[in-house]
């Protein structure tokens, strides 16, 4: 792979700085390109610079991209793990099918996105808690304003040093049930990665912030009825003895945590639904005790317990407000995992280098 | 205004070439940009070419950003006439509410735009069925990761030389009706011309065209039952006497051109309603003769008769194929208010220069 070197390298935060999230970028990039003539080609490593865009580029109008988030973290013997990168690539080539974006071959994003991991080593960061982010990403490139799928993409990979997800870390956070905003509806795309239900997101998100709370929990959009996901998470209930995670019907993120948190939950003796979970059931278990657990999983939020939820304008307390056991144990199971302090039974850390 | 002048000038496509929809633009541009401490500022008039961005700034991420479509047409005694420009920047403040962007002065994107076309006058196509299409956009500039609202954004206007919208003309579309794909729901961003909303529209458009269709026409969400738009237009049917159109319930675009039309029918004596219309109300009138015309209305579609719409398989011929009375009775008024053809006697044409 061409490496393209750049003659001066940033500053990298100071040891300990708070890196919050998204803030830092490394030295490097992978790019990769997309024309109707030459398929995907000219992949390669270059400096992460501004690069020069016409303003009629489709995607400053028509938002046709995609992206993944992953994340790099330093091994106890200095070598780098990815956590289950093969399902991000295909979950990206599936969002790709759905945003009518063409496919890119998996194992040329994977050998970029190791060459790229081994180059910028250095930027990982090394407390626990923090992770080197990867952000995968394909934005329409074709200049034209018709409405259509764009016949050029640009496929990059940038690099981000991250502290934790929330500001306050493991903190429980505080979720408000969203019922009039909606994230996603069947046939639309919410189980794609696809740039636009952020956006989407961000009013609900900001009137949730206004009110004291971290997240949006988002219901279904035909009947606002059922739980769906928290836009950066994918949502767990403790209910009595069962541990329900909403099925995914179509307007919900396929989450990678998720699926892993499921299996770790089977492998531990847990009886785990994947299936509808109305709010109605969630507030009722909260009134009456059975809602023992409730916690977020995502990339960047990891395992992320929820301490409360506001629905129809009263407050149920979850667990006390402090995180269960489940969560905990899934917790120190995937930072385990991916911190390479645990055994990886099930083949879900990638070490590079 | 500061105007930043260019050393050479692109060359105009040729008079009578076509130029089809949004692929050549003119020399100049107007932007503007916005940060938290300087609110908007730094309105200019600078050559429309490619600027840097950085690959982490959050448009290529979370595709938070609106666009708004105008048109400029040559008069006869030479000058420029806009249809309506200040309903377009007071709906592109209200997609900036729901998309978190702070709110311009639309009196400066206004002066911008009335000195970028004075300059670009010359660009300004003659044929009939020609404009200049007018696109100003607003993306979030913040060179960040975290799911927010940006705290900095470009405001621009580009302008391209266009032709009519369908390569086909004036001759009448085919729609399909998609009864699995999604546009928006209620709650969503349905009525904001946010990015989002097109690149979502994108897979049932190509699906459609594959089987020969013009467009999609969607249905609401939630039931699939009633109609809403058809993603660059909206919709309006001849049923009996009555002249209808979707009623604005939120997840349809608030459409100027619908807005006028509404009004113009009204002024003619036509019975008109914005009401909800289930496409099975639409079917049944189609089989029995009742409906007697369909269009959609949209800035670059201006007036477009729709003569044939395929539901669950069955194909419903309207008006023999053919462009109906009414739907010819508003493009004529329409186009002429526009090319200063006819009397403007609700002061909808804007004259510059």
């Amino acid at each position: 792979m061409q490496i393209i070197k750049r003659t001066t390298l940033k500053q990298k935060p100071e040891k300990g700085e708070r890196l919050g999230f998204g803030q830092y970028f490394t030295d490097y990039m992978f790019t990769m390109k997309y024309t109707a003539e030459k398929g995907w080609h000219d992949a390669k490593i270059e400096p992460n610079e501004p690069k020069p865009f016409d303003l009629a580029t489709s995607i400053f109008h028509y938002a046709q991209g995609i992206f993944e988030g992953m994340k790099a973290f330093r091994q106890p013997d200095g070598k780098i793990g990815v956590f289950r990168p093969n399902e991000n690539w295909a979950r990206m080539n599936r969002s790709a099918t759905r945003m009518c974006i063409p496919n890119f071959p998996e194992d040329v994003a994977e050998e970029g996105l190791e060459t790229l991991l081994k180059l910028e080593k250095d930027w990982i960061p090394t407390e626990m808690g923090t992770a080197l982010y990867i952000r995968p990403t394909i934005v329409a490139t074709r200049v034209m304003l018709g409405v259509h799928a764009s016949t050029e993409y640009l496929f990059f990979i940038i690099l981000s040093p991250v502290g934790s997800y929330y500001a306050h870390g493991l903190e429980p956070t505080k979720l408000l049930v969203e019922d009039f905003y909606v994230r996603s509806s069947i046939g639309g795309t919410g189980e794609a990665k696809c740039l636009g239900n952020y956006a989407a997101s961000m009013k609900a998100g900001e009137l949730a912030e206004e009110k004291g709370f971290d997240q949006v929990l988002w219901l279904d959009a035909a009947e606002k009825k059922y739980v769906e996901e928290v836009g950066s998470m994918n949502m767990f209930f403790r209910l009595g003895d069962e541990v329900v995670t909403p099925a995914l019907v179509g307007s919900i993120l396929p989450g990678i945590t998720r699926k892993s948190c499921i299996q770790l939950l089977r492998e531990n003796g847990y009886n785990v639904s994947e299936r509808r979970v109305s709010i109605d059931e969630v507030i009722a278990a909260a009134k009456d005790g059975s809602l023992k657990e409730a916690f977020g999983t995502g990339t960047a939020a990891v395992i992320s317990p929820v301490g409360l939820i506001r629905y129809k304008d009263c407050d149920y307390e979850i667990n006390g407000g402090k995180m269960g056991d489940v969560t905990r144990m899934l917790y120190d199971t995937i930072t385990g995992i991916q911190y390479g302090t645990l055994p990886d039974k099930n083949g879900w850390r990638k070490i590079i280098g």
